[in-house]
């Protein structure tokens, strides 16, 4: 099977679900290559628009994406990949979903979960994943 | 709190979640538009980029997404959609999800649930969402 990356610029949108609790956690782009060693390593490698290079979730501070299994979806213009997620949190603003805010009708938003971790201590205080 | 349409034409990935199983049922893409007809009518409307306009998920057979809640992701850039699924399935291809096959690591599938419904009795011949 194919996945249609030529639908954008060599890239596909990636899901990440936490296989055990269902949690959508964040999501990222694939192109081939990081798909390619995303199944060599078994750990979510995702390519990085803004930096133009693959990166691994975490990687800076022992966290991880271990892969269960990859979803493919109707279209094969979209990965879902369901995962075990080592560490405390996948978001570098201290959640463990980067979806830790609800948009209200009125544009304004709301916090819903509470803190993993302090991402100043990791970070420092620029904070980035 | 501003939603970063600039990032990709004027679109957001939104995926689509159900809220009481967890289950991801597909990815679509949002301009402003859709974003301010899903709030205003709470049903999730899309940007199709092959059509170039709107369009209500499933609204040619019934079936349509309601929306619980929506969650904006830390950079702003892309939006899940917790959604009560009416109706017997999301996917044209028959399926409650789209993302009913697993991208096994030798580029192989295999097909992971049942069909939902079958898409030629409400699609025809050539089946289309």
């Amino acid at each position: 099977m194919k996945i249609a990356f030529e639908k954008y610029n060599g890239m596909v949108p990636a899901i990440v679900q936490d296989h055990g609790t269902g949690e959508v956690l964040m999501l990222g782009f694939m192109n081939e290559e990081a798909l390619a060693e995303t199944q060599r390593t078994g750990q979510a490698v995702f390519f990085s628009r803004a930096r133009n290079k693959l990166w691994r979730q975490g990687a800076s501070r022992g966290h991880l994406l271990k892969v269960v299994e990859v979803r493919v979806d109707c279209d094969s213009d979209t990965l879902l990949l369901r995962v075990q997620a080592i560490g405390t949190g996948v978001c570098h603003e201290g959640y463990r979903s980067c979806f830790f805010r609800r948009l209200e009708n009125d544009g304004t938003t709301t916090v819903t979960e509470d803190r993993a971790f302090d991402p100043s201590e990791i970070y420092g205080a620029s904070s980035q994943s």
